[in-house]
């Protein structure tokens, strides 16, 4: 009696809780101490304290029925300002209160973005390898998701490649950086290059065409990587952001979008994606850790424990003779299958007891994902598994 | 730019956005003590002081990483089976754990189970007066909402009227019982009668009919009145709640689904369900709240300040001379207008600093909602002018 839109989902779903079963079953089988997961992008990190101070402090001193109540369906006024003064400070910006929308999560905002623009039968574009539900929030809402094909050996956005997909139905572009599943930041140099054939685009077909920067893992970089901030490339840019990896909070839903000033028709714009949050069913950000995160916007979870993995890993599976493409952000590996069929790789791969996502699942087939959120033990242990595998195929 | 499917709703919202925006001009001009807002469905009852300590309680006492973070898309299993375990005994059920879906509150549960069994063109029926976000609820997944008008004066479900408008398109009845607007709990005798046509139909059919039992309000009832749960009288029956008034949580966005294991393709239907919860942004339910409740489940915000007002503004009301359904749960009054014309008594109203919701945004068109989740003093000092509303009418 499911609708049939769900049918295939739910297929489709019964096989990663089946690939997630048998991780199980492997733990029970050869102790887990000797199965190695890097399926999941599940923070590792904990929460700054300072997370749990502010949480504690908002309930000690705030009025409990402002702390769990409604409030208007775009968050709290006062948040919404500590934020876009904490992004005006780090980018350079000129946001106002009006301009941010708390969110549930990055998920939450992504689909509220999307219910504001999309008319059914529209195409909504993306760069491949991309983060396999962008797919279903964009069918949510009747569109269809467009990805560009990767053809650079960096995984940077390639302009003259994306142009020849933009068509007149084209309504928006998720652009994910850093990303997932390749670590890659995007350089300045691509998001112009972008912005340049959008903004042609729209002139062409006499229509505004947005993009939507998807940010998860905006603090998430290594080194002195620079992630450019969209908006201040291209006029149309709305920003999705999450708390999730930031402040390993991905349990508590909490995120928000910008719609800066200068979009088109900016407060019909504000206005709809108010009434989306509302008609959506997410009413509004959680209300508790909307004022808690607003204490912690300087705070982040220690990455160091990240990159500490980051070069263990890439440095131990460069030398074994794995191709990797430079991991700059994010918390995962992208790592070229040792045979054409990615999926037959990661099942040799798990006979090694090494659990690893098949490219396919990004639309980047030919290559796998290796989520490295996990304990610096962890993956100690696994190394001379990558080393045997990369020998099967010597 | 925003989509053909939203300017409709970012008109109408504009429109209790003036609304709004007004009062708090008046409570500018005249003072707010002048002012007499009866028109938000927003608990003014503070939660129980046991949320607060087992907010802490969690954060002191488990694993950050867990309280913060991912669990399975459906809830944290020990949460669910407390809830389950809760619903048991005090309703003389047997739900286990995975009968229960956690929800970011009841508005997205009803969300999540549209998006589990809607295909576009599908019918999905209430009665009216009903809650006006069913409408934009079932318009998210293509289905058209088809309000059965009221036929009787005590607002019970009339079966036979209901009958009339029930056909093969039909995929589910919203049942909101306590009812927002009225109040009025529905009896067993009237659920029965609805069970009992929809069985019939089902069977005419060949196909699955859901009730989908909407129940924030199911701890808001005073006297004896006994809310029955419905589950016991249909199979296909799916419970949607939520904590925001049981515990004054509003803004916390929390509740769960109950779906029992009874219902047609019970596995598909709960996989689909927390597919849904997925795809449409929601993630999970928050997590740091989720384990809050389940250690406030026999707890609730002190409804006697609900039940003093009802009795005080009702008592008064109908002393003045106005028609008032008895209002058994909820805290809402369904007030008859004096006019025909239910948005002409409301400007009227508001001349006297009344602020009503006039029952045509509730498909009740000659009625109003008088919201009474209010302070005591205000109620007080309000009725002079709702007896000067009923003089000018005589």
């Amino acid at each position: 009696m499911i609708s049939e839109g769900m049918k295939a989902l739910v297929a489709g779903s019964s096989v990663i809780r089946a690939m997630f079963e048998e991780g199980k079953k492997m733990a029970a089988q050869y102790g887990a101490e000797n199965v190695y997961d890097f399926s999941l992008g599940n923070p590792s990190t904990p929460p700054p304290v300072a997370v749990k101070e502010a949480i504690k402090q908002v309930l000690d001193e705030e009025n409990p029925n402002l702390v769990h109540g409604y409030m208007n369906n775009s968050g709290y006024e006062d948040v919404r300002d500590l934020i876009a003064k904490s992004l005006n400070k780090r980018f350079d910006t000129a946001f106002e209160t009006k301009n941010i929308v708390m969110t549930v999560g990055a998920a939450g905002g992504l689909n509220v973005i999307l219910k504001t623009i999309i008319n059914p039968g529209d195409e909504v574009m993306t760069f491949a390898p991309f983060f396999g539900e962008y797919k279903n929030y964009v069918s949510n809402y009747g569109a269809k998701l467009v990805p560009v094909p990767p053809t650079r050996a960096d995984f940077q956005p390639d302009a003259a490649e994306f142009e020849k997909y933009v068509t007149p139905l084209t309504k928006a572009v998720i652009i994910n950086t850093p990303n997932n599943p390749t670590g890659v930041v995007y350089t300045e140099e691509s998001i112009k290059a972008v912005a340049a054939v959008l903004s042609r685009k729209e002139a062409e077909y006499g229509h505004s065409i947005f993009i939507i920067s998807d940010e998860p893992y905006r603090e998430l970089v290594y080194g002195n990587v620079e992630v450019p901030y969209l908006t201040k490339y291209y006029k149309n840019t709305v920003v999705g952001y999450s708390y999730s990896k930031s402040l390993s909070l991905p349990g508590e839903r909490i995120g928000y979008l910008v719609i800066p000033s200068e979009v088109d028709d900016f407060e019909d714009m504000i206005a709809a994606a108010g009434v989306a949050t509302r008609i959506l069913g997410f009413v509004n950000a959680p209300s508790l850790i909307q004022r808690a995160v607003a204490k912690c916007l300087d705070e982040k979870t220690d990455i160091n424990v990240y990159d500490e993995n980051r070069k263990l890993l890439y440095n131990a599976l460069t030398e074994y003779g794995f191709e990797c493409v430079k991991p700059d952000g994010a918390f995962y590996l992208w790592v070229k299958a040792l045979e054409e069929d990615d999926k037959a790789f990661v099942a040799k791969a798990k006979e090694l007891h090494l659990l690893l996502v098949p490219g396919s699942s990004f639309g980047g087939p030919g290559y796998v994902r290796i989520a490295y959120c996990v304990s610096k033990d962890m993956i100690e242990r696994s190394l001379p598994a990558f080393k045997k595998l990369a020998d099967m195929y010597r």
